[in-house]
């Protein structure tokens, strides 16, 4: 018998997806790029230097995206991470950062490694608890949000948007808002909260299924964080890649039928997976954004570590996410995938109990 | 008459090359990228997630050019200034870093954002005084070399190399050596300083002059350090752009001569500067690396400020390099470009008290 798995952290499950292994893990897309973006390959034969913030053209199409925006509000990062970890690296040790929880994985590590403090939220339902929230919100210096959210699928409502934009707008307080899933919303469209006291972080991984090409931003309408960022980025990346940028620009230039067949893909996948899980009898929310869901787990580390080892299905443990009683899965993957997977968890079901 | 520039930081001459104006300021080739570097562009047209560590093939080519090593030693990284970034971050906060000055200019802020604690050894004639190093290195977590270097155009004879090896081993010191410029030396072959304790930090942005494509790397023997650098990496940019990846990696395949004969172009920028701005009276060293000279000047805010005002001649600050009386300039133009920019500098000094 092999021994169980140390499973540490999502790492553990890089470079082990070999022949016959199905892998819920990984949350990107699996779908190709739009082949508009290869257009972004022919166009640069200068490899010097470019701007720090990002080449002005790509901020320039940024710009038309977002309500009163101009180039100056948006710093092109490699991939949303490094958006984030330059925000919080720019601000002063020792204040709170409130996270909501369950939270995507990089958080804790970006928010500790930049000397600031973590206060949770944890979420109703897979919801803000908007009640928790205001009384945690008080004394910090920033919250960060991710709606759709990775891990739970949940999407916020409007009015829960607004009502944090208003009373962190009155506290002085900033949010930052990791919309990368922006564009993977099944009911409706995304509400871009915004205000002075906004950064909103954004990719073009998710949407154009260029997860490894590590093109990101960020938005702000605050000069001082822009500067902030850029000057900092001077010294730890200086310009995001040129080719990658290049690419992303060309990816934009794809129709809007575009998006609207992946979306409809996402919810196909969703609505099998979701109602798989069901079926077998976990406890779930049904994912209202992204490609993830979080159903409750008893036993999850033996059962995560079972499904790899026994049944080559890879899935991550809700304690990453900050959710001990859960397990995590991607559905990022076709449909007869995910029914080849679902089988196979039925199937370990049998060996370690899980409700 | 118009404001004196404020000078803060390079970012200040950042997007003001416009027409007519001479640049000496930013360090970067001005020669194309060798017409290989393309060919990688047309290989990949799948953009997931790439490794973290980067990608196996680019790691095996790089090991084949280091002594004793394997694709386990190196972390591609977002540039040299990526993996300079994360490598103090790995460090515990409040240690000493021994740092030779002058010093590259994002040294100083890399050192200090990782909460480590910067102390100085000053060279002498150019070049790092064993005695004072070996005085300051001894309560030091590490000290980051760069030869050859950035701004002093200097090269350190590979006994004092050697000395730094040897003494840093023995007191258990890590050495950080920063060799973006090793295959830019004018008079011998690079001396790779290695060991356990030894961390080196390359890219490919001089070598074949994409710098905008920011692919750098990493070489460790210490398989902890490059644990840690890659779990950081994890949350902070993800893998390096995958295409830019693909580049760096056709680009190895130029011929030998690719490098002989951008060297022999150096050289000839090398002797024509040099001689150029002896002969207008600068004391300078000559350079024996990279492309930068680093001449005294008095009144260097006034000169800088003047130069690039009333000549338009952008120099940068020695002061940003912590050599507050001597300007930097980078000989990446061309002999002509080199010619005018001389003569509009003796120009200015008859503005400007030098001497």
């Amino acid at each position: 018998m092999s021994e169980p798995l140390k499973l540490k952290s999502p790492a553990d499950f890089i470079g082990k997806q070999g022949a016959g292994v199905i892998s819920f893990g990984s949350g990107q897309p699996d779908l190709p790029p739009p082949k508009e973006a290869f257009e972004g390959l022919t166009i640069r034969q200068d490899l010097r230097y470019g701007l720090i913030q990002g080449e002005l053209k790509l901020r320039e199409a940024l710009a038309k995206e977002y309500p009163d925006s101009t180039a100056e509000n948006f710093v092109i990062t490699n991939g949303a991470s490094e958006a984030l970890d330059l925000i919080f690296r720019s601000w002063g040790k020792g204040q709170k950062v409130l996270l909501p929880r369950p939270y995507y994985y990089s958080y804790l590590p970006i928010v500790e490694m930049a000397g600031m403090v973590p206060v949770f939220t944890d979420l109703v339902k897979g919801r803000i608890d908007l009640a928790d929230f205001n009384k945690k919100i008080k004394d910090c210096k920033a919250v960060l949000i991710n709606s759709p959210s990775n891990p739970t699928g949940r999407v916020e409502e409007i009015e829960t948007l607004r009502e944090i934009e208003r009373v962190t707008a009155r506290l002085g307080v900033y949010v930052v808002s990791d919309e990368v899933y922006k564009d993977l919303i099944y009911e409706r469209e995304n509400y871009h909260i915004h205000g002075s006291h906004v950064i909103t972080v954004n990719s073009f991984s998710k949407t154009y299924c260029m997860c490894g090409l590590r093109v990101g931003y960020l938005w702000s309408a605050d000069k001082k964080i822009v500067d902030d960022v850029c000057e900092m980025k001077t010294h730890t990346s200086m310009n995001t890649n040129l080719v990658g940028q290049d690419m992303a620009l060309a990816a934009m230039k794809v129709p809007k039928e575009y998006a609207r067949h992946q979306l409809e893909i996402w919810r196909q996948r969703r609505d099998f997976i979701y109602k798989g899980l069901t079926d077998l009898g976990f406890d779930l929310w049904k994912p209202e954004g992204a490609f993830y869901v979080l159903p409750q787990c008893k036993n999850p580390r033996e059962f995560v570590s079972t499904l790899y080892q026994d049944f080559k299905v890879i899935t991550y443990l809700g304690e990453w996410f900050g959710a001990p009683d859960r397990i995590r899965l991607s559905y990022a993957l076709d449909i007869k995938q995910i029914g080849e997977g679902l089988g196979r968890i039925q199937a370990a079901m049998k060996k370690v109990r899980v409700f």
